[in-house]
């Protein structure tokens, strides 16, 4: 049959797009799927990155937020940190180049990873109100402010109204400032004031202000005065390798011979495992340049890998947040009447990726969530000390918790002030969706997950049967104490003896035995408790 | 304080990173997020640019997909269409670039958008095969074979192996064949028979033919031998548009004035409407160079549109399926006892995107789902005749037939050979999702579709209970003929007129009695009937 229409015609038509121009189109993938997560994405992409440049620089972070209400779907936000800033001649990139950025190419443990987020922020301002982001930045060298927006078509950054800055009071640090439509300000806990929350509770080491846009200003004080330990950029584990990394990482590699790229390239590669290798690929030569490594080899190699029995990854790449630091934190957020904290071991998934879960419930104080009929439980879940507050119906750590049987433990979940706390620390966090909003429910973490929760859950049914008991005890002594003074005052009178003196006596006996028998009990249970392998802390914080 | 590392030290790690790096690291993004998943993503992708570039060029698809097996988690792919093929120079830029193409930029109905497919395709196969995708093309002046890659870091098509072709048996046409990794055949019903069976019901004027993994042909027939009308490039609604596209589309514009640009630009922009924004707007110049517009003039136009009157965007660029075809495909396809086809009147969501809701419902036949205990019912969800397979718990289309109350119309969903089969056309579908596999649940979009379902379980619900009525009729005719027969011997025996003759008489009266009663029943049940907006067509195709 006969074409209507050519492909030279058709092909006419034919364009490139810029990296900018399709998220400008595809704006819910990083984030902007709804008015009011739209708010929430712009702070959470500005406070990640302050987090993450003070911990580099090595500065305890603090924090200023602000949201005010232009109009009813219109909001400016800013946020200002006292990080190192950012160079002059970074600042465009930095800010405004999609798929840009300090981040994208380490291995380590860090919150931000794609050099998207600013750049996405300035885009979507961009695109809603037609107006840059205004930046001050100071560096130990310079200070400087200048307005900052895309060329879309280009994804290049374009600079206005630059000046330098002096004698402002600023030491070091960045503050941006940008003007968002399409927005909505939502109080829910789905909205800005909880993220900041969450973010102060993963992050005991950061101080946060928050001016919300009635004017009501949040402080989240630091509740400790130590930077968390540094994440080191780790090695990848053979196990975590595919094909394409291998080959990708020997053509870029400095190293003279394939068996020394392999050697000291990756972690947990000793000279025995070379010999292992090197026994179950006789065809391959060692001794090559590792730039002429071909896919075939690499294929070959990384199938062998599976053969082989490597050590796990080593996990001490990963920082996870440290339990006296998680109690500090819930103390300053929820002040709690108990809290019980679990750090697991760290563990590996799909092989190659180690990880570790951090669990913690928190009852009484402002824990739980408030409703109508009192109160009822929630999961704060975090990765990499970053709080999920959305999709968390495909999230691991959602599905660990639900497989708890909590009312085992003597836990409603549904009636009871508790919070439960998670949080997943990786090199590699398997985020589900775009948004980096759940992790994707691995087996290997969601075991470990469900094992810390009972971990904690043992805690605080220690805890509530206590409670309960001593509510029990209260009861009953009073009751016993009632027949005390009739008691005294009949002997009293049968024995001639003073009344109070009898009394006083009986009163003792009474409270000794009943100290005798709650303290006996407590010791029979914790016998009966099945050991547990993790690390438990507990303790009643308001004791403190 | 001081600061551990300084901020030039950070920034010298700054590095900028392709879009195909990106997608390499995020490839869930374009729908390979499971084993079985990627393989039909590719399949899909490869299909979808066939029917499109056959449509644009006016040619009826044969499309010519096989799946081989090569080891446990590694397929190969071929598909060959007989469209228009692709030029030389741009068979590279086409297949191996990401973000570019002949669709992203255009407003208009068609299946593709965003020039992502088919790189994306590539970029799979290389990272888990390190192969090319073998590509040969036939266009009506060049016959030729390659291998295409992508060069990841620059974004760039790498070819390789060129060679004109000649005496080939393809007249016209391209032919695709990658081998991909970490993939997995499916049998399921998100599988690539059942992607197939359903891309043949919603595009009758297509032929499909599949060999599967294990060698067996599935042969999809050309169920109509017309093509379908094409869609039009449509201008804009002007309550379609933000501010940015305003300013965008204005600072491109060849008109010499703001005023011509807006009436030339957009749809149902008459000059009476441009006097109303003139009079609404007197502080804007609209004798002005569109060019010269200023974001603050382009919001206060945009924000104005939303007071003026504004008949509803024209539908003529939107080509639904249509009724005849759609009874084609699901006879052919389907070989149901009963189908009942509804297409609704063009709706406008937003304000300013018109869409079309088509909907069928077929009863027998292969229609529905079988199960261990026999029949359940199926959703068949299509955007602009894609068929969407997976995310169904987010989508409109579920939303919308969940919501109906099937048992009213005396149709069991959980028990019945049923299909209902929706398609919305639109040309600006609202995906939920980033891997386009649902609909946003725009509530003017679910509402549509449940009138549709409505429209067409009230025709099933007709020819249910007359199937039910025939059969009771049936039952009740053979126990009156029964008696029929006793009576005549009877009648005959007092009267003594021949048997025969009697019984003939009594068996007529008896039929005719039968039939008025059934046939009123009928004209009365009709006259009961709610009357319904939408045109509606019922067929028993089994009597075609």
């Amino acid at each position: 049959m006969t074409m209507a229409v050519e492909a030279n015609a058709i092909f006419k038509q034919f364009k490139e797009h810029s990296v900018s121009e399709f998220f400008k189109k595809n704006r819910q993938m990083l984030g902007y799927s709804s008015m009011a997560r739209s708010l929430v994405t712009i702070v959470h992409e500005y406070v990640t990155n302050s987090l993450d440049a003070c911990e580099e620089a090595g500065i305890l972070p603090s924090i200023d937020v602000k949201v005010s209400r232009l109009s009813a779907d219109r909001y400016s936000v800013y946020v200002a940190d006292n990080g190192p800033g950012i160079p002059r001649q970074y600042v465009g990139k930095a800010l405004a180049k999609v798929l840009a950025g300090t981040k994208f190419h380490r291995n380590m443990q860090q919150r931000g990873q794609q050099g998207i987020g600013a750049s996405g922020c300035t885009l979507f301002s961009q695109v809603t109100t037609g107006k840059p982001i205004q930046v001050i930045s100071a560096t130990s060298t310079e200070k400087y402010r200048c307005g900052i927006s895309i060329d879309i078509m280009q994804n290049k950054p374009v600079i206005t109204n630059f000046a330098k800055l002096d004698g402002i009071e600023m030491e070091h640090g960045l503050a941006v400032e940008g003007e968002f439509a399409d927005v909505k300000y939502d109080t829910s806990d789905h909205g800005i004031l909880e993220y900041l929350k969450r973010t102060a509770l993963s992050n005991p080491h950061c101080e946060i202000k928050f001016t919300d846009p009635e004017g009501k200003e949040h402080l989240f004080v630091r509740a400790l005065q130590s930077m968390p330990e540094r994440a080191n950029v780790s090695k990848l584990h053979p196990l975590g390798l595919t094909t394409n990394d291998l080959l990708e990482l020997a053509h870029i590699s400095l190293e003279s011979r394939l068996s020394l790229f392999l050697t000291n390239g990756f972690a947990r590669f000793s000279k025995g495992k070379l010999a292992e290798l090197q026994a179950l690929l006789p065809e391959i030569n060692f001794d090559k340049d590792p730039k002429g490594l071909a896919w075939d080899e690499a294929e070959k190699i990384v199938s062998k890998f599976k053969d082989i029995k490597w050590l796990s990854p080593d996990a001490s790449s990963i920082i996870p947040i440290g339990e006296e630091q998680i109690m500090a934190a819930l103390v300053n957020i929820l002040n709690p009447e108990q809290i019980n904290i679990t750090e697991r071991k760290p563990k590996v998934f799909k092989g190659g990726f180690p990880f570790i879960i951090e669990a913690a419930i928190a009852y009484g104080g402002n824990s739980g969530k408030k409703n109508i009929e009192g109160y009822e439980g929630n999961i704060l879940r975090f990765a990499n000390r970053v709080p999920l507050l959305f999709d968390s119906g495909t999230c691991a750590i959602t599905e660990a918790v639900r497989s708890v049987q909590w009312k085992r433990y003597g836990i409603d979940l549904d009636n009871y002030p508790v919070s439960i706390f998670v949080n997943v620390s990786s090199v590699y966090i398997p985020y589900s969706g775009v948004g980096k909003e759940s992790i994707s429910p691995e087996s290997e973490i969601v075991d470990e997950i469900k094992l810390a929760c009972m971990d904690v859950a043992r805690g605080l049914q220690r805890f509530l049967s206590g409670k309960q008991r001593s509510k029990a005890f209260a009861s009953k002594y009073k009751i016993v104490m009632r027949y005390a003074n009739q008691l005294s005052s009949d002997l009293s009178i049968l024995s001639g003896t003073d009344k109070e003196h009898i009394k006083e006596k009986l009163e003792n006996i009474v409270a000794l035995k009943y100290k005798q028998a709650n303290g006996s009990d407590d010791e029979n249970e914790l016998q009966n408790e099945p050991t547990d392998e993790g690390q438990q802390q507990a303790a009643q914080p308001a004791s403190q």
